[in-house]
């Protein structure tokens, strides 16, 4: 990292502005007061626009974390200042935050077939990738970040290789949903991952954003039979939006779950996807799949039991097991494509968006997140 | 399966001959005078010419299984009769035996993606796969069949999609190492399944033959760095000549395999093979391999624990998991093949076989494989 600094350079002061704080594991997120700091070298500080509630935010809040926190990492705002050696991007451009970033010059950025940034990948102590510290205070005590995003605030500062500048013609309530591993990184999984193809059987398990997005995506490469698998009988109507062309309630079902899919399927799903976080289902997803070719990808992030466990067999049979962070896009590499087949009506992603509330409203749209029917709440910042 | 007869067709008689039998598991093998039936429609009768053991072998014969039986399933010899139906084969012809089948026109077998042959695929009852009996007898009394080749005969009945027509010209005490999942299958492994790429790195668990040919079928591909790792000091030197560019004895390594690959590889393998049969070890070349795009090819066939067990943050970070049989071979589609670049010095078969022995001599061949410092015994049947 070079920081270059220039004379003309205007030193951006503190912003004082509105954040909802999480003090407490699962408990409401409280208003607060809080400090920004100015962007510091590579960095930009953003004016939050939106911001939308995902599976991660709520898992994250709900389990033990870094307290005080300001979650949020689905998010879409205008740069309000940069820091020294910013040359990306100035004041006033549009921009989506991203979890995981892209440096430009690791080994992984620069190698054409992976996006896990080796400088800023995935932040996961609450601070920021350059200097370890915080950007947010209240009354000079630090608020550890959340995935280098933050979005439930305001104002929020991000490393410049975390964010993506972006055309100013596009609705920044609705490409707000690209900024995350959900609607693009699961349209990711069924292209860059599975690389699913016309004509084949496809089944995913859970019919979350994730799982309606990969959905979508295998529906746009011609997939077939696109089988989704969930508990909520009310997904049944909402899937079929996003090509599902069969549910299952798979608890309805009298014998196992593989046996079904191999049958509907006549041996077993060429591509199948676990969008539960549940490790599994990701084995029953791997038993559901063909053998010689078929393919299971991961996506979910599992609350308990974290190991993938399959018997050997499933694979000397030629079955495959692949995962994904951010459906393997690069953000600044892919993202703009994606926002560009989005306004060419090429890809939906006003459909995920169930709910929009105030930013105010914050808890409330935990509660509809934990209640199993909200897709996307998109939360609007004031003014 | 269809049977046609023919009114000219000469009926083949009993054959009895010298086999070697299992009769209690782990027991010296008895060499006994066998029945051996006449081909069943679509099947052949073979007189073996050698037949080589395999690792798989000792370990069904170690462990509790069908017995009295039959075991050897790398074979190569000559068509001694043909039953009804049979077209592709006649008399006298050159052939490869093969454990897993191809009947051409199963929904694998024309899939162009899969060897997993849904009508003559590995069979595990002992039985012949037309009529789920034995094409062996002593007194009368049935003996089983092993993977439906049961070459530890000096004559055996196969299915005709268990064999592989080959050029005469080749020498048939080195070709029969290519009739199972060894030399082939591993070559296969590299070649078929991983897909090594010019300049990659590769990590190989387990310096037997399948490892050592995983180890050819990468240097073949211009892989630059072969690391391969085995607790046998031994193996240092023999697996240089099939590519292996660094040895790594794991007994000796003061931190975890892992850590001592990512460091070698600057990030971790670009692909990793489990060629020991030990799903502990799979998971350890999953934690070999680059995040990214790390891929691990599992071909061991483990004794205990089936369960292959990995952290879901390993496939998160985007690697995959991928296993096979057989390498991926169809063996009529591609045995030829391979025979041909053996004929063509392309690729190396002789350096595996590193004993010879007559026939009846097969308990020393499974005591030489068990001392861990034999690649390939063949063995040769009387004249
Ligand atoms: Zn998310
Ligand atoms: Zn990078
Ligand atoms: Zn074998
Ligand atoms: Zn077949």
């Amino acid at each position: 990292m070079s920081s270059s600094s220039s004379s003309s350079f205007e030193q951006p002061q503190v912003i004082t502005c509105k954040a909802a704080v999480a003090w407490r594991a699962g408990e409401p997120l409280v208003m607060e007061e809080v400090e920004v700091s100015p962007p510091q070298p590579l960095e930009i500080r953003i004016k939050v626009v939106c911001t939308s509630l995902c599976r991660s935010d709520l898992s994250a809040w709900e389990s033990q974390s870094l307290l005080p926190r300001i979650f949020g990492h689905e998010a879409a705002g205008i740069v309000e200042s940069i820091g020294e050696g910013v040359t990306e991007f100035e004041k006033g451009d549009h921009v989506l935050a991203v979890f995981t970033g892209e440096c430009g010059s690791c080994r992984h950025c620069i190698s054409g077939k992976s996006n896990m940034c080796q400088v800023l990948g995935m932040e996961r102590k609450g601070l920021m990738h350059s200097d370890q510290k915080t950007r947010f205070s209240i009354k000079g005590k630090p608020v550890y970040h959340y995935c280098a995003v933050s979005s439930f605030s305001e104002y929020t500062v991000v490393h410049s290789g975390c964010a993506v500048k972006v055309d100013p013609v596009a609705p920044l309530h609705k490409i707000c949903l690209l900024s995350c591993g959900v609607a693009a990184g699961s349209l990711g999984a069924a292209w860059n991952v599975a690389d699913v193809q016309k004509g084949s059987s496809v089944v995913i398990f859970g019919l979350g954003t994730v799982g309606l997005s990969v959905a979508q995506g295998a529906k746009l490469r011609g997939a077939t039979q696109i089988i989704g698998v969930d508990i909520n009988p009310a997904k049944a109507e909402q899937a079929k939006t996003f090509g599902v062309t069969d549910f299952i309630n798979s608890n309805d079902l009298s014998e196992p779950t593989p046996q079904v899919i191999k049958r509907m399927t006549g041996g077993g799903a060429d591509f199948s996807f676990e969008c539960v976080g549940d490790t599994g289902i990701a084995t029953t997803a791997l038993q559901s799949c063909s053998d010689g070719w078929g393919m299971t990808v991961t996506l979910g992030v599992p609350k308990v039991k974290p190991e993938v466990s399959a018997h050997y067999g499933l694979f000397l049979s030629g079955k495959s097991l692949k995962g994904t962070l951010f459906g393997g896009w690069k953000p600044k590499s892919d993202l703009p494509s994606l926002i560009e087949k989005y306004m060419n009506k090429e890809i939906m992603i006003d459909e995920f968006v169930t709910h929009n509330l105030a930013f105010d409203e914050i808890n409330k749209a935990f509660d509809l997140m934990r209640n199993g029917n909200c897709l996307r709440c998109v939360l609007h910042m004031p003014k």
